[in-house]
């Protein structure tokens, strides 16, 4: 453990609109941050690289983590899957999308768990929404709170009392609300990567993840600063 | 989901002692086995080879799973730290040992949870066991509990009401009675690796995990079949 004069807090950092925001209400907090990035095989790898853009633009340390979740598969992210496209809202409401990783946010938060307790941080933050993403189990409060108590009995901090804390501050909020949220703390947007599906290094624009970013923006009255390869 | 008609297990599969004796004990209890091996840059890599061995001479299928914990650190086992040598059995219980590995049982069992998910196995066999190392905190049977309603409240397969169950059938026997019980069922013990800190690719004799194994063999009245670097 080291002395400490300002508190320490991870970052689940994925090079999102999410997790980006959620650095920003993370340090806005007055915490000492480091982001967490787990380059985990996606097909999207390119969001790694974002994230590091994202860390060096807000001046603060970035920890990447490999974990080869492809040697698994089971999601169209890790996968030979194809990647839903053009899906409505109601399709989305249509339960587990085939985007879902198996445990991804479990095997995310237990990563966190363990760098937290190397460099003594008591608070893990965690960009887990769960309106736009009805479907995603691992982004519900119940399970946010069921994982601090399997921390609490199988850690070292947690058996010396110290407990560390999951905070999603993004959980109850819409898109367009956490877009907002953004440009009040001046999260460098332009930095961000959502797509699941990347053209190149571009956004496709069709997938979920992409229709909810457009969407949100659309809806902020605010243009979204990033380029996409289809219209 | 795929049809089955013998059930899946997976088992957590290191490579050493007490994870091969918990494969043999899911074998005897009917589970078509998968063994996940966790290559996580440890010191002791040569483990995984081990592990390979194991599954080839059960005829039991493995995957393993690279995650680089060394980029985390914090621990002997992954880091400059140095291996404690020849601590006494008092020694070891002076709390939680330089060779704990933060939060290393939640990082496995979340890996072996997605695992699970994805062949369809609703159960995980885990070698934990709480007597011989009182310090750390990832075996305890508390600790299995709350992580079963981690991924009860976190996975799909939880979602869907089909719950994941961890096993730890070693979890309260002595080394001795893994190696009765490993004898009974014939485990290849030849091929385990339950050493920290190898030299070469042989066991060091004097580590923690070392010094636990032979002196379980002796209370045996059997001879370990594997080589020691040193007397």
């Amino acid at each position: 453990m080291n002395a400490q004069t300002v508190s320490r807090a991870v970052v689940l950092a994925s090079g999102g609109l999410d997790s980006t925001v959620t650095a920003a209400v993370a340090r806005s907090e007055g915490f000492e941050l480091s982001l967490l990035t787990i380059a985990y095989q996606q097909r999207h790898a390119v969001e790694v690289q974002h994230a590091g853009q994202v860390a060096a633009a807000m001046g603060v340390r970035q920890v990447v983590v490999e974990v080869n979740l492809r040697a698994l598969g089971g999601s169209a992210l890790t996968d030979t899957l194809a990647v839903p496209k053009d899906r409505t809202a109601g399709d989305r409401d249509q339960g587990i999308p085939a985007t879902y990783v198996p445990a991804r946010n479990l095997i995310f938060l237990s990563l966190a768990a363990a760098h937290a307790e190397v460099i003594g941080a008591r608070v893990i933050y965690f960009g887990a929404n769960i309106l736009d993403y009805s479907g995603y189990p691992d982004c519900r409060p119940e399970f946010i709170r069921a994982f601090e108590a399997a921390v609490e009995a199988g850690t070292k901090a947690g058996s010396e009392g110290q407990r560390i804390l999951v905070r999603a501050p993004l959980l109850t909020l819409t898109k367009t609300e956490i877009i907002q949220l953004g440009l009040r703390l001046q999260v460098p947007f332009h930095l961000t990567h959502s797509c699941y599906d990347p053209i190149g290094t571009r956004a496709c624009g069709h997938c979920d993840s992409c229709l909810i970013r457009r969407e949100g923006f659309a809806k902020a009255g605010v243009e979204d600063p990033i380029a996409y390869a289809l219209p």
